[in-house]
């Protein structure tokens, strides 16, 4: 059997081998209860403590304003539910296009009756139409959330978060990022940006699944989520996830140090993939603005809808390569895309091919190889 | 420095090194995101299930009531605001020595109006009185949430869950019953007991901090906390913590093989400190039913109010030997423990010693002598 080819890193990565280094000494001797009064819980405490001001250097906001939790989504459901239930906001604006962990939530809230839910229209393209929003901002007095990620987990474009925070400033609406797909592959600078929510998962930049990122502006006073003791300043309670912690941090300090060099090496293998892809195999298509405003770590494609790539998602399997059709939180029900089918594309094959730093121009020389033989 | 004593093992538990071994190729080479429909993530989504049926056998209930979470407290919150939010229960009872978990969930929805809460009577030895609970339960037609622990975190006491599950049928009730301190720690039967919900945490029986079980009895149909894509079938969105779940189904199975023995040896320590405390340290106490039904794990101490016990957590701390006032999740506030206080005992320094297989006779006697010292 061929090595694996493994090109779905927007559904998660492998873990830094320095990340696994990091954790190991809090998976073994230092075991201490963080919130644990004697000396050997507070280290670890102090440990937490020092991975919460490196991410929040990283991100330029202060340590009091971040909160680690079990992930991205619980992240989006804390923001989501807080701005409903602790800020009133009573209108909700999103897309179409956005993760589940928002729309579920967003929906969950519309049919209890809490919220009003609205859509944002996309363009062709796959961007948000921000001239939309701006008028779905201005058409009502009601208290908005705007939730909104920065780069879609699917077609990769990226979203103003700028422009939007500015829009949702001059309407009083409350602004949350999901931010998943970018944190530790972009700079973030929360202090220039008018956000009150952020979320990030440290599986999505080579460090470990189960641990997330909050960020909370500190002008918003909520309640948690999840309920009992005093941990992370009473906005999380649970025992800390140590590891988990401790991985975060140091995945995301590896991904910034190193940020320039990755990207310009993945955006290479990007660019190598669509120009094979379009020279070599005739009708293929590219979802959402892949030479525009987009994540360099993903590609979106559409295949022409046949017998043969009908059926390329488990062939290129049984070869050893891993990629996906859509998002790996809806792939379980391969019920299709709803971002794809957002878009009204003529009927396709999709594939979403997603890289890393561990990715090589040779990977996508086999992987062109095998496509020419199967398609 | 002397080698550190370690003596609190209700507030978390070293891993066993073989639930490191067992987690570590997931944290390595088998990252797959288990929600990917190929074949590297449904090595993983096996691995998951093959966890879930080993917990589900152990605790004798069905595979498809047994959920992963990200800890005791987000299961016990899941438990709690589904009870009242999904299965309309408009009342909740609980006793005041509840894990914070539960009191400070149950006190925010009474907040809310959403609910109304009564506590039960404590017995002076801490024990639940069980007559009380069933006039409370008797005396309206409110349906009716029941939160009990099984064992309580900071003086042992195990509540008879048998019992209270007959009640709470008679009375049409939901019984959540916390069973954190006592999974992997008992035999649980959950085809013998009538309870709608338990609750666990790995991290207390020698596996990882960071994950968490859910029973759901299979009659209750409700909807998940925290929303997001379709993990758990449906009932925990987020991408699966995979090496907390191996580690967990792995702490469980190492726990249950060897649970009699454990508690034997274990019982063993705790019954000679109790000795050497009541026959070395004049007018020490013990709170709660050490000697009856109670955490083998556990001994809860009141020594004498005076200068030196007032000091004994911080001299203890100096020596290297860890022990705790009262339950770590809210031993970061100082604020005493809320268990004592609600047993009306006379002033007193308490200390909770507990106990794990790592504990040797050797930990007492080095223990003892520094409490000789030292008071």
């Amino acid at each position: 059997m061929s090595s694996r080819i493994y090109l779905d890193n927007a559904a998660t990565t492998p873990i830094d081998p320095l990340v696994v280094e990091a954790m190991m000494p809090y998976l073994t001797e230092h075991f201490g209860n963080p919130s644990s009064i004697y000396s050997y819980g507070r280290e670890n405490r102090l440990a937490i403590e020092k991975a919460r001001k490196s991410v929040a250097a990283i991100l330029n906001a202060h340590p009091s304003e971040i909160f680690f939790t079990s992930g991205g989504t619980e992240s989006s459901n804390t923001a989501i539910f807080a701005s409903v239930r602790e800020l009133n906001c009573k209108r909700i604006i999103t897309s179409p296009i956005e993760h589940h962990a928002t729309l579920h939530t967003c929906s969950y809230l519309a049919d209890l009756g809490e919220a009003e839910l609205e859509f944002v229209n996309i363009l062709p393209n796959g961007h948000i139409d921000l001239s939309d929003l701006e008028n779905k901002l201005a058409k009502s007095d009601q208290k908005t959330l705007v939730t909104l990620m920065h780069a879609n987990n699917e077609i990769g474009n990226i979203t103003d978060i700028q422009k939007v925070g500015e829009l949702c400033k001059t309407h009083n609406a409350i602004f949350h990022a999901d931010t998943v797909q970018t944190v530790g592959h972009f700079p973030i600078d929360l202090s220039a940006v008018h956000v009150d929510f952020i979320t990030g998962a440290a599986h999505k930049f080579h460090g470990p699944k189960g641990v997330g990122l909050l960020y909370i502006n500190g002008k918003n006073k909520i309640h948690p989520l999840i309920h009992g003791g005093g941990q992370e300043r009473n906005m999380r309670a649970g025992t800390e996830n140590l590891y988990g912690i401790i991985g975060f941090a140091k995945a995301l300090e590896i991904a910034t140090a190193h940020q320039e060099k990755e990207k310009e090496q993945i955006l290479s293998i990007k660019k190598y993939l669509k120009e094979q892809l379009t020279s070599q195999i005739p009708g293929v298509v590219f979802n959402g603005d892949p030479d525009g405003n987009s994540l360099y770590t993903v590609l979106n494609v559409g295949f022409p809808q046949n017998d043969k790539t009908e059926m390329l998602l488990f062939n290129l399997d049984i070869r050893n390569i891993c990629v996906s059709g859509g998002s790996a939180c809806s792939s379980g029900a391969n019920q299709g895309s709803h971002v794809i089918a957002a878009l009204n594309k003529a009927p396709q094959a999709t594939i979403r091919f997603s890289f890393s730093k561990y990715n090589k121009k040779e990977d996508i020389d086999v992987l062109i190889s095998n496509l020419l033989e199967l398609i």
